[in-house]
């Protein structure tokens, strides 16, 4: 039994990025999965929070949204939930994960991810475009002599795994994932380590055997993810 | 002189309209003035809000937003201003004079306005593609039988004026409306009257002759936008 | 067919000044348009907003209230709405027309409003006892030696003309408001020019001609608004 | 050594009491204690909060606020305090022991108590003023046909009292009040009992002799402002 | 009739404390008055709020909370009310009275009153333990070296007294509590003299003779707790 | 090496349980895991939130919170942060995973965990707790006659496992968990599945071979939770 829209157990769905979407943002792209859209910038600010004034250390932090009308249903306008949260803090700590914090010196890049469209994997989308923005954002302030050279120490991204009807999917849309027993996001980086696994079942449960068939799902899924991500910063050098 | 962009006096920006862009919601469209970018949505509600329980009568209902990087300089998520309250009641109230509202029924539509991209004009671009929005998730509901008819009474748009450096222009950007003398936003219909003039001078005064001159050129911008909307509703009559 | 309380159809409410109403503030006043009761007040403070530190340039601000039973039904307590925001947005936009913000150097007027009871044309009541207010509290900061001299401009006063029952009329009280198909609230200064002309149809539209005689109308009333602030401030020059 | 304004160590300032003060509330005063104003309003609703529906009894509630100027520094808007809390708290309990409240019916009075100045003494002269509301409104409704009776038991009003410089004074106004080394607020009906005794030091403590002197000047006053009541419900009969 | 429990109506019911409850504060103990159990933590800072630095005086501040389960209905987390306002403005207060806040410098106690079950009484729980913890913390601190003597002035307690079924008892549970005619929290120090006296009648009033047998109740009562409170802090002197 | 405290790596700290620690709440634990504190209740409501409303299905949901000095820093009071978010969430997910919710019917069980002492896995304490108090709850009701059986399908409990100083260990205090590379909180149910992994990096990356090992570390601490869970709850069947 093939999936809904064709797509082979172990397929991404078309992923498509349009760089330096936003003209203000130092970075910026609209990163699509199918038919999810995600606007992600980063915007480079000279100082630190608070808790780090003083420390010679920079900070990424992230905040992400939906438009009422990315979901079949509306959602509240200003109403961020304890989702959207998980979220954010997940995109932070990620995008940290391969930024060289001390390289970076007292500065904060402010990562946002607007949903335009939600049709399953919004956060893993948003890891990925994040990603290519905060990569661009660099650039731009290395060419423009603020800092001086790209602090980054490899790719990331992200990609959703599941187990709906039996079978171990790769990349879940909006119907899978709402009818899916169980569901790992999983985030990684270019050399093949893992940086975040969150498995999740549902009035359910998953056994030790089926999580090592997902994360080799979702390992195939991101060599592919980094493989555009490269393409699209080919004249980005770190 | 001519203007930064090279536009006459009396010229619109370039204006498109991508129709259908968020495939959830009843009526939608990305709308662009220039370099500004409104997703305008319409959600169709089978009720009312409670002050109208009741009266057989329906209502129109606008929210508008900007996405934290739509500006030069990153604005605080989730954190509507006094001018966002304005602006979302002037979308409201101007479409609702081309509604029958008896007609419509008990019923509410919940405008979405959501800037991706801000170069000035905004408010009158929402106004502009709302109205799209609205007469498309109308027919959507009339094909499906919930309506019966289309409760349109007029088009409607809008389009912002002003003086600068000693000039009386049409449609300002960004950076023709931060250094105008005075500006005004007029909403008007099809045949002509006005539904809305808000003329406003910020450290300045102006005459009567003035704004005579203005309400000419608003006329004129105004009459273009309604053939655009016109364009692009070819299939939907009311 | 004469209009309820027995007024002509250009013929203001009888308007009625109660200086240093409040012995605390700086400058303050009632006004009465009728039976709209308006408590103004104007507090100076020796800083700026944080967006004009270093400016050498004031700044005017103002916020409005209206206590619960100000109005028929009793609304509720610390609950801004978007009509409050938009109002007292107008008062301090309009009231910086007649100040040399400059002059001024880095002080801060905030004028509040406070409605005691509302009957219609309370945001006109506002600006037009709002200016009074300031005029006091700067010269009482003159007389105490803190500014040299006081920075205004001009007068500036405000009143709403309407449609209402096919007849143009000045000074719409709550009954001829809330039944008007438009109705306009002009600001003008002492010389004759505008400030803010808001010209808004609920549920209908107006032509150019309905403007230009509602701003004759209304041009009227505010020469009377300003004859009587001049008699209200005789002793103090600018 | 006298008082600042002259008054006997067991005087009270001058009270006023303007009746019918706000035109759309069911009762409505303006009191004055001395240079403090307060507008009282009592408002009638046919209903009980949720933990009363069905009980047959209704309920008496208060809310309190300051105007931003109606202190010598100007306290910010829509900020309700610790204390203002504690206010509308004693307000409504101090109104409730007076009114009975199965009589009432499943009816609620919302109190609204708004200081127009501050000179010491705002809740006490709430409190007594109130009451004068409250007995104006429960007449309006029984003339109106809604209630049958009257549902008071008797008068109630309050006044502060304290130690300041080392004297035991009647009715501190603001001077006195934030000099004082313990104050007093006493709430009294008609009777003589008392419904609430709220002594106060603070960085200081009293005796038991201490006390018992202030309650007896307390109750001087008490007797007094109960008389003002009388005077100004003279046509009411419970 | 004996109460319920079987205590005599001048009878506390069983205190207990236990010392340095949570390890991370300066000073703490759980104090229990039967089974109302609250946690007091002290907690030092080395600066004061705004409106006192420069003053080279200290402060005390306390903030009251109750766990949702600490009460036979469940109450909603986050959400303080009016309540909880005046109890933690009587808590700092009482506390305020017994401290030399010049001896104590520029810096601040929090106290944290967190009622873990609620059983009647729990502010005057509150008051006698938070006593405990500060003195606890002002060692400590005093044994850090931070401070050269430990600012304290007297003994501090707090009990309710009250008339329940025409009896005047004393340390009310909340079966007595929640049926009393009127009840009054009665603050003292060791001297004997009052810090705060809150008598409150709920739909009924009370005499003069009344209070008087309630405060030498609440005197005895009061006496009992000091003498636990030295027994808990017998090593600390001042 | 050994640790701190002295512990072995795959050594869970102290565990000790206390029943009913809560008089009101339908089930109630004390559970410490070593220095760490939480209060675990279980409320039982006849009713489900508005989105079960008419499904038959019942529902568990979780919140979180910690008192102001349970931390070494305090923390502020009703502040809930995106990390609480997270908590509550997973701990509702956690224990919806091992109840029959159709069984259950329309009822809500609202489970409150509150950290009194924070000394690093309050979550995977919270877990473990909860699922204790909320068994009590159930037999409660059962006894009560209000449901006929047990809707529980299996124990669950939860552990953490990280990563530091290059040693993989069991249940990390707080000093261990702030210095750790990576750690993972885990979640099973008694038959040995999955139902929740969360593994993260901060600041670093793990392989697959580690993130095994992690899990049987996990599993081992497991067990001994659940056979905990087992003496606590010996005469409760299902």
């Amino acid at each position: 039994m093939p999936r809904k829209d064709g797509r082979g157990l172990d397929e991404l769905r078309p992923i498509r990025v349009t760089k330096d979407y936003i003209k203000y943002a130092e970075g910026s792209c609209l990163i699509e999965f199918g038919e999810t859209k995600v606007i992600c910038t980063a915007t480079f600010e000279d100082e630190v929070p608070p808790f780090l004034k003083g420390s010679k250390t920079g900070w990424i932090t992230a905040e992400y949204g939906m438009l009422p009308r990315s979901c079949e249903t509306r959602v509240k306008r200003n109403n961020p939930s304890g989702r959207t949260q998980e979220i954010q803090r997940l995109i932070g700590r990620s995008l940290r994960a391969v930024v060289d914090l001390e390289k970076l010196g007292e500065r904060t890049i402010k990562i946002d991810c607007d949903v335009i469209q939600a049709d399953g994997g919004t956060r893993t989308a948003a890891i990925t475009g994040s990603f290519i923005a905060l990569a661009i954002a660099f650039d731009k302030v290395k060419e423009a002599g603020i800092i001086k050279s790209i602090p980054l120490i490899d790719y990331i991204a992200a990609v959703s795994v599941g187990k709906s009807e039996n079978r171990l999917i790769l990349d879940l849309d909006y119907s899978e994932d709402s009818s899916a027993d169980m569901d790992m996001n999983v985030v990684m980086v270019g050399e093949g380590q893992f940086v975040e696994v969150q498995g999740t079942a549902e009035g359910s449960t998953f056994t030790k055997e089926e999580m090592d068939k997902l994360l080799n799902l979702a390992q195939k899924g991101i060599n592919q993810l980094i493989a555009i991500q490269k393409q699209n910063l080919s004249g980005i050098d770190f």
